[in-house]
């Protein structure tokens, strides 16, 4: 827990860049820390600065690698990049999850990136909420692209990933490629694909495959029509085509206003999820004698239909 | 929409088994239907007869494959079977998701095997509300046993999948194997794993990797070990195996308390998220000119911070 008056000079030297400062207000965010609302406050006026990347795909398809070589590729047009790797936790346990924090350890001596990893342990809200916060610390502290990578292919990483102004998703060729990709949702949410791991055998029908499906959807004349790259990360080979690819985005965004749209649809997300937080943490735990718990006891026993628990459990949070 | 005086006729059907009543009843808890709450109070004395076996693994591991043939195996057993395969929606379109709805047919002359693919298109509460209630429907038709599959393995399908009586997760080698399962969250919610592809290389090394992580982890001497089971699902091996798991873990449930236990947990998490459907149903649509698509408007343009404008939502909902 951070006292309040410690809030004004952590987010001063975050504002001047210091590392330590911004991975301390991460925390809070992540911890759901009582100070959070006065941070959130201090850091409002620098909405908006940074270009929000989403980036995901299924495990297996280099990521990390892929999101490493990015970062490189970034710094390179001169960019100070942010990178939020998002490990949703585990329902039970909110413990935080290996591997993550220890790895892109190349950029660890450049004061132009920052790298965290982040769970959702405290956090009024979830990822939907925790992420725009977390996004905001770092376009206060300077940084001109925020890369926000998600582990797995479920609903809330679709979710958190689509929120990104622009959204990356990776592919790797042989690994059931378009249609896990339609399964998984991802389709619809991909501003930029990258078919990882190109110099691999089924590269090619990957690459069709996408652009097949892509033909198929309905798309008006000033739509965007998403890209396809190909990159070998491992080998550093690629990755100015998804810098490219991004750069084109972005021009789309402005000229279309649709980069106003996206934004304000990531802040009614992000509103309604800590709206909603607040809500469930007035529920409490059923576990602890709370009307919640009482009310699914006689569901469970089939005394109480579902719906008229649900109706007499808001008129005691309400 | 369904008229409110053909829903007494519909669960009296779907009680007698009749498989197009069954279908048209979860076709309802999918799409929301406004007489819903009919449906549930009407279903609710059969809420608790089935086991709800949960399956989850990460794409490619052979969950279809593997369902079909472990409801084969449980039809072996006598039990009346119905299985909800469970798509969550991508977040833009809610469309329905190719695939599911034409695989399986191996059963589908087999009276006692209900299977539906499910999306959560309308409906409050998203898939934590749904999934119990389809599942009650299944339960009022005589399902013994019903098996949720959850596609995918981000934290939306783990909580599915973990509020089943019994946790299915499986793996197979070669895919990541047991560091995956810890990043997808999936090793604390399994009661039985299920490590298909047996026949592969590398299936000694995904079995020891397993059993060395569940040696790791804190257990009292009343808990449950999770099984470790193998199977090659493709050639019907190993089923029987499973099934004997997971009724081991059954009698483990029941003599323990735990089955109560896990299903007041499932009516908690189902009671809550239909009650904060119902809050989000009157946030509105934040593109529709609500208080929620003025507060985003704001917090977009960085002129005020989120946690304000959530607390100014809740003035507006409650």
């Amino acid at each position: 827990m951070t006292r309040s008056r410690d809030v004004p000079s952590l987010v001063a030297k975050a504002r001047q860049g210091d590392p330590r400062s911004v991975a301390r207000l991460i925390s809070l965010v992540e911890n759901g820390d009582p100070a959070l609302p006065q941070v959130a406050a201090a850091m409002a006026p620098w909405a908006g600065r940074a270009q929000v990347i989403g980036l995901t795909g299924a495990p297996g398809v280099g990521k990390s690698t892929t999101t490493n070589e990015l970062v490189r590729a970034l710094r390179e047009t001169g960019a100070r990049v942010g990178v939020l790797a998002v490990d949703p936790s585990s329902p039970f346990t909110g413990g935080a999850i290996l591997g993550d924090r220890i790895r892109m350890q190349d950029h660890s001596a450049d004061s132009g990136v920052y790298i965290r990893s982040m769970s959702t342990r405290g956090q009024l809200g979830g990822l939907s909420a925790a992420t725009p916060q977390a996004v905001r610390v770092l376009e206060g502290a300077g940084c001109d692209v925020v890369l926000v990578e998600t582990v797995g292919v479920g609903q809330a990483e679709v979710e958190i990933a689509s929120l990104a102004d622009t959204t990356l998703v990776l592919l790797a060729p042989g690994m059931g490629d378009a249609i896990q990709a339609v399964k998984a949702g991802v389709l619809e949410i991909a501003d930029v694909f990258v078919i990882n791991k190109s110099d691999r055998p089924g590269a090619d029908a990957t690459f069709r495959d996408i652009q097949g499906m892509l033909a198929l959807g309905d798309r008006g004349p000033g739509d965007w029509r998403p890209q396809v790259t190909r990159a070998v990360a491992v080998k550093g080979e690629g990755l100015d085509d998804v810098v490219a690819a991004i750069g084109k985005h972005r021009e789309w965004l402005e000229s279309t206003g649709n980069l106003q749209v996206r934004r304000e649809r990531r802040a009614a997300a992000e509103v309604s999820a800590l709206a909603l937080g607040v809500l469930r943490a007035r529920m409490g735990d059923p576990r602890e004698g709370t009307a919640l718990g009482e009310l699914a006891a006689r569901v469970a026993a089939g005394e109480l239909d579902p719906h008229a628990a649900a109706a007499l459990l808001l008129e005691t949070i309400s």
